[in-house]
């Protein structure tokens, strides 16, 4: 039953080949994973990270693609397996300093091109449509495209022949025997590569700490069905706007249910166009209707599509929340159907958008009350599915955090992979082969980059660190006016204080306060900015048990 | 099958019954709930709540009781139902502002007495032990105290009788057939209830959205097995310090697999020492070593308890994690297990937490990996069928937020409860019975009172609101020195900047604020404070998207 590799049928050579996903702590090679052979490098994927709770004031990340920059001209080709944020969010940032034709499937061409547009790169930019099935010839790496299922029709694994070997890349997927679409992922293609002999597996870990398999697709038409058959209102669902299948899904459920279907939002609005126009999304003739149309309509004879799944206070459901959206608001009796699970970090703005809702007379339906949604990755057992299709030597787990990562290795020795024919790494951790044979290399130095505002990378950790420090305890700004000759306070000091003490109750606070800086003044030795900034602290935190950041600004005249 | 009510048997009365939970827009009643009939007061509880991701810098967070402090000298008596923080943490601030008797059970009273001793409250305190099944007359009050199976051992449900009828209120409970006490909830108090007719039934939600029945605390004991068999190394287990039956599960699975067993950290030291006194707690002669001892023996004979399970950087297993632990390190080879689940909004902490403690070469098993915890609260059928056990005229979901009272209200209806005779109500809206009747009494004020540092209620939400601000995108001081009776500049304008940019990149974006803020200076009409501050947000804005919390000192001389 374990896995047994046939050595021999695979392709030896002696020119290194090297693997290098890229990015900081977050999860291995999701963004952006390098293949490497002598003097030509593959990219896989070009995607951004989301801030982390503590990030503050961070709109994305990117991971840090300095080590490819300095191998620039090495760069063949830039694949992109499938159209999720993870995996192209990077796509303008990377072009503007890479030149390299760009393949990917037909609907993620669509969505790469509208990211492209936006930041003025579409036309520098060489764009090759593949589809499931291809072989592609890319420098040295014979890329061969399959199909896979995942939350996003049009996903690709790849097959990646080398002169070192063949390794196979799952990118994300699921083993989905009954999807939306009715395309499920290629097992037989991925028989074929064992049959050939495969060097390595790079395969997604994501729900690796789930047992068993991830539901179909198919299991939420029922849940739609019940929710459609009792809702006496209007219903919105809403959902991520790459979701193309689960806009099928409403679609369909409309149909059977007598409503028509609107789109709420620009990002809805746009990809349920493009994927329409790309034959991805079937609405039947009739069915959809714009939305000031829908809203007009009889409650219970529409079903409207919006974002905001995720508890962002800008995103439609979030407006609709806290009444604040333009266009329409929550009217009493209206079903709302959240058709996503929450993003690890989100769940508490979540759960406060759906409590909103519930407040100004909405049914709200949620995991676990109903199931509205599945992932799209695979589970544990097909993820041993997998590997029993592959039958690799090398392993390697990516798409997950370090818990995922372990959590699959263990899977894969379950199975009879040897513990040392699996590498359980994190980004920068650079793989080699040669002669067949894994090691690990060097770690190239990378990290993230963040983006906030319209500046690239002018954040970074440090300031992050700042504005937690600023959000803890507040900050108190003196000001003061020395006369320069005797060093003695010619003005009253000022106190400035925000999101330290409410300023009524700390009249007293900051009366003390300005004896203290007198005092230390008077005292005056050496350094005076330095110890009434020491001072003033040690006072706040005597008096309030809080460490508020502290400015002193000395004028002297 | 469905819930019908002999209304002949509730006791009628023409006074008015209120019912008053405190706190702002967290779970309902949980922290305080107010019984009050005519010119008495009954406290049920006296619990804190814990920030929210985004009430930055706030240690915990006070139910409002003002509306309770103006009637205080009509308060007969405080029960405290069991020993968790969000029913007992605040017994402290209450306690000093109100002169009544506790009424707890003896693990309950023990855990209160910590709290107390360390405020400086325990000998001002009038503490009663009472024992499930005893009946207690407070004012016009009679309380029975019934057992309820929860995560703690030795909680209470209360049958409150007022001369308006017989309230039921259930606590946090759950219906566990084999409790690691061998003490089941009691069914036949409940039944007994409905025999005397029960105006109204106040129970615990938070578990609403689970289908189901909450397994049985025994369920864990399997799993611990599998994990002490498996381990080769030290076993670290995390829980919540109060956990009591945990820890007895922790000593029996280190007696079966021989195996001694420490606890590491005050609170569980102290906890579990006083658990073992009062006999909550069972530890075989010779089974127990202290922390040092441990950590001197063979890694494959000891078992160590430690709290952290939440991913509080300052908790042993945070420290641990990041290797910054005093006493002890994180060895390859240690098996830690996380026995908790992620109290929502951590769950991102507590992932980081675990993938530091994988990358230090510790085995870390959490839930779902392997079923190390279960729920203290009832799901969905036990919520049936505590409803049927009592059969109340009047339902009223308490202990939860909006979605999971509105969740366990459906639940009744199912059931055969009247939609009118459901109240879903909120915090500080007060519930009213007359002649047996229920009505939605005022809104009496409430909200949060947030205590940070060592003081109580000077930080409020628009304290919090400027921490936000303040996070966001960092800060810019501007310090002016202008001449009295010209208004001209004397010095070079000073700015200090903090999480708002890189200083080394930020040389010419400061050098354009200066002249900025002279040409405003030179243009000086009105209010110069006022002017600087808007053209500098609106100049930085312009140059960075972002926006900095601005100030602007001036002194004129």
């Amino acid at each position: 039953m374990e896995v047994v590799v046939d050595e021999e049928k695979i392709i030896m050579s002696n020119k290194k080949f090297r693997i290098v996903p890229l990015g900081g702590l977050g999860e291995v090679g999701k963004n952006m994973i390098l293949y490497e052979y002598g003097d030509n490098i593959l990219v896989v994927d070009t995607g951004i990270m989301f801030p982390e709770n503590d990030m503050l004031g961070i709109d994305y990340i990117l991971p840090d693609f300095n080590y490819l920059l300095e191998k620039r001209h090495l760069v063949r080709g830039i694949i992109i397996t499938h159209g999720h944020e993870d995996h192209t969010g990077a796509i303008r940032h990377v072009m503007e300093e890479i030149q390299a034709p760009i393949y990917a499937t037909s609907l993620t061409r669509g969505l790469l091109e509208v990211k492209l547009a936006r930041g003025g790169m579409l036309n520098r930019t060489v764009l090759n449509t593949v589809k499931a099935g291809d072989q592609v010839q890319i420098g040295p790496f014979e890329v061969e495209f399959f199909h896979v299922c995942h939350s996003i029709p049009d996903g690709v694994g790849l097959g990646i022949t080398t002169p070192a070997g063949l390794v196979v890349h799952s990118g994300d997927y699921k083993f989905d025997h009954t999807p939306v679409d009715g395309w499920p992922t290629d097992y037989a293609k991925l028989g074929e590569f064992s049959g050939r002999g495969v060097l390595a597996l790079l395969a997604d870990s994501t729900n690796a700490d789930k047992p068993g398999w991830t539901p179909s697709e198919r299991v939420i038409d029922p849940a739609f069905d019940q929710v459609f058959s009792k809702a006496e209102g209007r219903i919105i669902i809403a959902s991520f706007a790459s979701l193309i299948s689960r806009m099928q899904q409403v679609v369909n459920a409309a149909q059977r249910h007598n409503r028509k279907v609107a789109f709420a939002g620009i990002s809805m609005v746009e990809n349920a166009k493009m994927a329409q126009k790309l034959g991805y999304l079937k609405i039947p003739e009739g069915l959809q209707v714009n939305i000031d149309t829908a809203l007009k309509m009889n409650p219970a004879q529409v079903v409207l599509m919006s974002t905001g799944t995720q508890g962002e206070p800008s995103s439609i459901l979030g407006r609709l929340s806290t009444g604040t959206n333009r266009q329409f608001d929550i009217i009493p009796g209206d079903t709302v159907v959240l058709s996503s699970h929450p993003i690890p970090g989100n769940e508490e703005s979540i759960y406060r958008t759906i409590n909103r809702m519930f407040r100004r007379g909405a049914n709200v339906i949620y995991e676990p009350i109903a199931p509205v949604h599945v992932s799209g990755h695979a589970s544990q057992e097909e993820m041993k599915l997998l590997i029993h299709l592959v039958k690799p030597k090398y392993f390697i787990p990516i798409h997950g955090e370090l818990r995922h990562l372990k959590q699959h290795a263990t899977i894969a020795q379950e199975l009879g992979i040897a513990e040392e024919n699996i590498a359980v790494i994190e980004n920068g951790q650079v793989v080699e082969f040669e002669n067949g044979n894994l090691s690990l290399g060097d770690r190239v130095p990378g990290g993230y980059v963040f983006v906030d505002g319209s500046r690239v990378g002018e954040v970074g950790p440090s300031v992050v660190r700042e504005r937690e420090a600023l959000a803890r305890d507040g900050i108190v700004v003196i000001s003061l006016v020395l006369e320069k000759s005797s060093g003695r306070l010619i003005e009253e000091p000022e106190i400035i204080t925000r999101g330290f003490i409410y300023k009524r109750d700390a009249k007293n606070l900051l009366a003390d306060a300005r004896n203290q800086i007198t005092d230390t003044i008077n005292r005056g030795n050496g350094n005076i900015q330095n110890d009434i900034e020491q001072s003033i602290r040690a006072f706040f935190y005597n008096e309030t048990k809080r460490r508020p950041m502290v400015f002193v600004t000395i004028n002297r005249l």
